[in-house]
């Protein structure tokens, strides 16, 4: 039943690099709150953000095989995305499968289960979100696939779609849609500058906003 | 039925940084084990304490609204802690509504849902206790109320309540007892020093607090 | 029913500090994938390795009398396994009780329950491996027993036995297979040296590890 | 620390039991969706329901002694309510507390934590709401409280408190209120009456509640 | 952005019972392991199952307008799927919506949330399979979408694939692909049929599906 | 590394027997509260109890080929005990392999892990306790044991071990301690059986177990 698609449609570099700038909540936002990855989904390291296009790889549970085949489809810029096909905590991915997707360019993993090597993770800067930490081993007796669509962290994902990633959470943009959510991120991004200064200086968002009337009207009651 | 109490009593400041420097697990102690939050309130930063006056927010699962609404009371040293009314992962709070907050003299969030934008959080040096980190936005639709009685991970808080959080998690302490509270917290750390200073010489708790005859009555044997 | 067992039997130090050295991933590995526990366990401290000999704690819910009972027993180099016999996540374990420890020369915590006292364990650098951060504190009303075989975090663990924990979790290494296991840990290291050096290079695990053909035959297509 | 209040005022029986016959989820929203606890809270037993007047117990984590000394306050139709006073999953109650609270007229449990001898209870006809279901016994060590305000599973419950149970889980009626807020459950029960005939009948609620205009007015699209 | 899809396509009518009388675990191994929802999903009646077309609902959070727009898009033998946008454990649900679904022929739903009025739902033989069971009601502020492709429970669904559920849980078949599923459940359950026959009557599997040699090449000792 | 041990000591049948008929726990109690295995190990059915010789199983996550193994090892009255290597909820067993072990004798499996085919199991009289239910199914990739020792949801067994489970969970007593526990068992049924009629009767459990001076002692105090 295993498949690997080896040619796949990627986003502009510049499209995909200013959608990481913009960061998982604004692009969240932008593209209307679609795409979001469970809170269950954390990274490993702290302050480190990142975008790139997602290659695609549904594996077994308990099976990492799919990885080593994966890894001969990345191109620079890539992030490797893996479901599990069953719910699964044990650690797929270490320190040396991140040095050879790093020889391929590929500086980041999302996973919906575990990795193990954490030190030699994040001392490499290889980039990781997953839904476990684990030193449990995996098997390599089954195949699945590359680069079909997936379900990760409850986000459905296409092979070539923008995965961008920071302490937030992870956030998926469809590859077609990229460029559009990148001006409406960038806009949304321009209104709540003047925002942040409005607020900095002591108004109140009640104001901003203009809250006060629609409050009231709900029934808000002041003692 | 939502409703603002709009003046509320605080404790004194210097009673306010005196539980503060004791820390959650001393004022926890010292007040008979009462006040604690549920272990799910984790901080998003590290190495990091404060103490404060409580505004309570009550708010609808999903609803951010009474955060502005909450932020016009705020005086300065106020933490604010929201309750949603029902379970809830999604983020409430991010860097805009912080730099409101921080203009008002408010520096920490106490929250039983999610946050967003941590990086900007942590860079602003706004200090957050919450369940849950989600980008995931939220909607302003429903009014909930604001300085209320709210029971918040597992704790019940007034507004005006002192609460203390660190690295160990977050406490709360009724406003009216928190002096009495204060002294029992500061004659027990005055008892620890001692304690510590026995107990880093090579002295056993065993000797220390004369445990050894209780634990033999009990039962206890040595092989 | 509370016994203490005296006198333990421990592996060699430069046996125990080669496990150490080889970490959790690598000798869970060397010893067939088995004595790990639960990704439940989590450090409080980030980038820290340790190996030491299980000193173990059978401790009611609730109840950490038997930590004072335990330190009594320990020899510099061991660590504190303790197992709570029903779930809690109540904190057994701060900073006088670590004072104690490292009195005695031990330097870290495995413990299926809560600790607290974070900031202070991390700024005195003992370490702790937990499945929960809570300020709540315990009594001290019921014997349990030390250095009698325990399961932590569903791993079974005898006293003596080896204990190596860093950021990708907990393993547990049979006294009488330490040597062993250190043989295998150390053939499985320099194995993977070659195998880093020619994946950094950019050589492909499908061919390093000839894959392409089972990979074939179990019926993998590529489109 | 430890408190029994002997005397507590209770609702009035046909008031109780108006607000049991309501159910759960009508009583909450008549209510104003306040004081429903965790959805961790389970029924033992299926298709059961009842009401009754609280009877709270504050109690440390597995110490059950407490329960004794609440069954002495008794009276016919009481619910016991059990908050323990840090998170705990064992076994605080079974067939012999319960025999002592049949025969002071009780016929229900409310309990954050655990309950044995299901088998027993249910065949007694003794109900039960636990968070959890575990064989682990308890000690009786520490004292805690009797008909003292308490948190449980997320609600907060002063004694005298009307609780309703069924199999959506337990609600809470301020005493004060209890009239109140059963007037409004009637009122809301005859109205839905109505309304399932009209659903019944195959009216869509798109037509019976108006929704067209607003749904369009938010924008929704028919393709 | 909400967007109603009135027409969609359908399997046929004896496909899909067909599917439902093999039931998940055979449809789930014949259509290669695919397509199954997360073990989260439980029923809340027992020992009953059904299979139909899916008319699927994205829901905000805590937001249950869109399922009043999806009753009038169903047809006989449909089963609702709503995905809220964000996790959600409260009761979308009750017996007047079931009661509105059933004059439209529709038995059953199946929704990443909760639901309530469990008696009232079982005496009328609507079945559900969902997450949570929550009094907590929503509200209807914000629209969603009907029949577009979601994702519930970790399985991708699209408006009028076949989704058959019993005890075991729930699993989806895409639409194009229900005949093929369906010959190859069938000739699954036909070869089940002789094996329970030779393993009831105490013929080993390890000889009836030729295990021996295999274990033994595996390296299975017998002691 | 694979082993079977096919010679195993069994616990006289009477034992056994007599330690099912006074349940989980009453014989946790009896035997010092040891044991138990967690509480996220639940029955399939409702009502049901039973007690047998464990025929322990190690099995890889996700891989069931073991059982077929085991199968050949039960012997009328057998219990399977299933514990995978790593946390795993995927559905090791369902109708065929039941089929096989009652053809065996054997009328029970508790596993760590997830089931299926719920219905035919519970029509079968199998009797099943899991940490889930799954339709997902699992390979047959690599050899495990069978007859070792195992730890399964907490507790420690070796093979031939008694095990109890019925509506409370399940409880492990060690073969050669199977005599003594009973013995203990019973006097713990003769003395309940007397306190429960005085129960019953109205006597409180603060005079018939003499409390109230212990209590007093303890600082509990009436208002």
């Amino acid at each position: 039943m295993g498949v690997v698609k080896q040619n796949i449609d990627r986003a502009d570099a510049s499209v995909i690099a200013g959608l990481g700038a913009a960061g998982v909540a604004t692009v969240h936002e932008a593209q209307g709150r679609i795409g979001l990855m469970s809170s269950r989904m954390r990274p490993i390291q702290m302050d480190k953000a990142i975008a790139g296009s997602a290659v695609t790889i549904s594996a077994p549970p308990g099976d990492n095989w799919m990885i080593h085949v994966a890894i001969e489809q990345l191109q620079p810029g890539d992030i490797m995305v893996l479901a599990p096909t069953a719910p699964c905590d044990m650690g797929y991915f270490g320190d040396l499968l991140a040095t050879s997707a790093l020889a391929r360019g590929c500086r980041a993993l999302v996973i919906d289960a575990g990795v193990r090597d954490l030190r030699d993770l994040r001392a490499m800067g290889f980039l990781v979100w997953s839904t476990a930490v684990s030193a449990q081993g995996t098997v390599k007796e089954t195949v699945g696939s590359v680069n079909v669509p997936v379900v990760c962290a409850g986000a459905a994902i296409n092979p070539g779609d923008v995965i961008i990633a920071d302490d937030d959470g992870v956030c998926v943009v469809r590859r077609e849609d990229a460029e559009t959510v990148l001006a409406a991120a960038k806009a949304r991004l321009a209104a709540e500058e003047a925002k942040r200064a409005k607020l900095a200086s002591g108004e109140l968002g009640l104001d901003l906003y203009g809250m006060r009337d629609r409050l009231a009207a709900k029934g808000l009651r002041y003692d």
